[in-house]
């Protein structure tokens, strides 16, 4: 048999000319968002102030399966994409298990993630509208130094939120932002309302992305010709991720391969809901019945330990209200919780499915996702993203099962980026100085209480 | 005409089984590296106790046009490689030129440069001959970073001197050579009589890669089953970075193109060295006659303000002597002076090509080198590093001479990595706060009064 290389990449030709809308597929679909003022589905025209108009239509457009990807965004794309689909010849060998381990790295790029693949929509859509500016939010960072990439591409301004226990954290990912003329505030910040209600509660705080987004909205709203985008949750960023899955699927029929396993980590949902497309798919149209499983962190478990209920997306309770799985959007990761993954609610898209038991949930500890991360690195020689590391645990995990029943599983998962900004939690890795978190029941409940209450919805 | 595409890729079958080897194909071989006690050209049993015996035998043998890659080090090629060939057609673009600008990108690993390449050969020899641990310096931390990288994956003990400015300036190099549980100690130290004795002349001094070597070779020599490995400058390094040429001018044969200029930056010169191969080979050979630029900071120019003269390849003075163009083995570059290249000489090879005329030299100021990375970055959306940056500013000028002639050359550059771990760099430039340095006749008189007297060769 011929061996099948270590790295999989489409030529220009092969590469996806459409994303995928998941929704179009699901049996059921997600609760409609709701207006906070009128506590009735949100229309497009509800979302206007916030989303460009383009956007808000994706947003709420659970009907088109192929949306045309502009000629404009293919071209972004083809500067560093296709990304590669990598075979861990090297970690299955440490690992000494029969499973064969694939992973889509979607590193390679400065942002050092996969959310330069929406970033770059999200941007085109607003330039196309004239707006001229745009707000958002970045916790991990890597959200933001990609808007702030594809912003100084089609010249836009932009105004970038960072959750204060990041921009403290990696102050390097602050300077890549503005190397893209980035504006970047600590949040929270005294420039917003959100921000000083906050800070006067809260002095102290390290942020968290729900108030970053409070912060972002407000200033859009505020802005003429502004509008706020966002990095992940939202149905319009699991249809520019589909991206990932879409030449994932491609590229593993160049190989014959098809995944038992589809694995990805889960903040927001943005990675995973791309990855996973084409096997999801599959499941929901009775084609094929791969496992798929959400990783997420131990300290910020929205799925394996969250409510199904409808919450804000934000701290600040300003934007529309969706129904996912929730800590409360007054949930904060303990300050110990290095890297990303630490939004209180999980993509509406993706609650849905694992309710209805599409997908698996797992929760780590984030010593475990180090000590795997090291692994990868010393073997794969990718230094991953904390973020990503939650995939690596899992997908070790699966692979030593194997191990243990000796089936060849393929297994598949998505490598969203690189940790060169994630130095300073490595080396707290490293130094014995990581310690791990997970909340009590108690901690949660706290999150739990603030949910909204819905007459006639949610009681 | 079918659009060529933006990134190039070969197949695992495509990729080059062979190191290319330029001094089998030069009219004239560079001068002898010379023995410092005997004054005789060294032999491969003079450098036994430095290098191991494989990478001895390369560095000295000039015969052997094409050496076989061994087999586990294409495997670990196949982790990270091919790199893609990229045409920039969004800097073209931006600067409104008729030139075609490709980059030959070499920043997709976790080293963030070229560096892989040869740190993967010289571990693998040294493993291979039953050596225990390897010593090295480095600058910017790419070389350390990478062989950290080999000896992680080989399993050998490391231990990395570290210029101390970047030490400094760097401290998550640190972090990630440590994460590939590298030793790290900022030179110079105390841990050697070399390190002592700069450390009594010049407490407050940044160090310099010449420092740094001295201090890593007397350890290595001082260390049982231990020996030295240097990224840059040696025939060697050349040797196995000709990879990045090979692959490249395969993947410029897919699109039918041969560049009229080849430019890349050049420290101790093991990314030209390495890119320029098939080039330089048919320009040797009469085939075609390419412009070979080799581009290096004002600040530190051996090329163009170097004298070509035997020198020692460390302050120290205690390595084998050179001839090279050098500014002299005391040389330090101003403090100011961000990023590598920052060696006192330049790879003999190299030298000699340039002394004879096959290659033309440039320097460029850094401010200026700065501008062009952050226009490559908003346009490419790479963040180069530093070093890369030097070639990007002369491919720039490049192109905007064919703007002004209207010729539509072929400009192939070496994009030898990407700048993460420069952000404090990035942010001095941004803010206003970088200033350029070039040094003074007589601060190079002072450099070159330190050249050694070797009778009848070198008065």
């Amino acid at each position: 048999m011929k061996k099948i290389p270590h790295r999989i990449y489409l030529n220009e030709e092969q590469m996806p000319k459409q994303w995928y809308n998941l929704r179009a597929d699901m049996k059921e679909l997600p609760d409609p968002m709701l207006n906070p003022q009128t506590l009735k589905p949100a229309t497009e025209e509800d979302l206007y102030p916030v989303f460009c108009k383009e956007l808000a239509h994706q947003e709420l457009d659970s009907q088109t399966r192929y949306v045309d990807i502009p000629e404009e965004i293919q071209e972004f794309y083809k500067m560093y994409r296709p990304s590669p689909l990598i075979r861990a010849y090297e970690l299955e060998k440490a690992l000494g298990t029969p499973a064969k381990i694939y992973y889509k790295f979607e590193g390679n790029n400065t942002s050092g993630s996969h959310k330069l693949n929406s970033a770059v929509a999200q941007v085109y859509y607003a330039k196309k509208q004239g707006l001229k500016s745009l707000t958002t939010e970045t916790g991990a960072g890597q959200w933001g130094t990609a808007l702030a990439e594809a912003c100084a591409f089609f010249g836009m301004d932009l105004t970038v939120y960072m959750v204060k226990a990041s921009y403290e954290q990696k102050p390097f990912r602050k300077s890549i932002i503005q190397t893209f003329d980035g504006k970047v505030i600590a949040s929270p910040s005294d420039t917003t309302e959100a921000g000083r209600k906050i800070l006067a509660e809260n002095p102290n705080t390290g942020g968290s992305l729900g108030c970053a987004i409070s912060e972002a909205v407000e200033t859009a709203v505020n802005t003429p010709d502004c509008r706020y985008v966002l990095g992940s949750v939202l149905n319009q960023v699991l249809l520019h991720q589909s991206i990932i899955g879409e030449e994932c699927k491609i590229a593993m029929e160049m190989i014959d391969e098809y995944p038992d396993i589809v694995i990805g980590c889960a903040g927001g949902g943005s990675n995973l809901g791309g990855l996973i497309g084409p096997y999801m798919r599959d499941k929901l149209t009775g084609k094929a019945n791969p496992r798929i499983i959400a990783v997420e962190p131990a300290s910020c478990p929205s799925l394996t330990r969250g409510k199904y209920a409808y919450d804000y997306c934000d701290t600040g309770r300003i934007t529309p209200m969706a129904r996912m799985y929730t800590l409360g959007c007054g949930f904060i990761p303990s300050p110990n919780h290095a890297g990303g993954l630490r939004y209180h609610g999980m993509s509406p898209i993706l609650s849905k499915l694992y309710h209805d038991g599409y997908m698996e949930a797992v929760s780590v500890e984030q010593s475990k996702v180090f000590e795997a991360a090291v692994l990868f690195a010393k073997k794969e020689t990718i230094l991953p993203a904390p973020e990503s590391a939650h995939a690596i645990r899992a997908a070790i995990n699966e692979a030593l099962k194997c191990k243990e029943t000796g089936e060849a599983k393929t297994i598949l998962f998505g490598l969203t980026g690189t940790g060169y900004f994630d130095m300073s939690a490595y080396t707290s890795y490293l130094e014995g100085r990581m310690t791990d978190y997970i909340p009590t029941d108690e901690d949660l409940q706290k999150g739990f209480a603030g949910l909204p209450k819905i007459p006639g919805i949610q009681e």
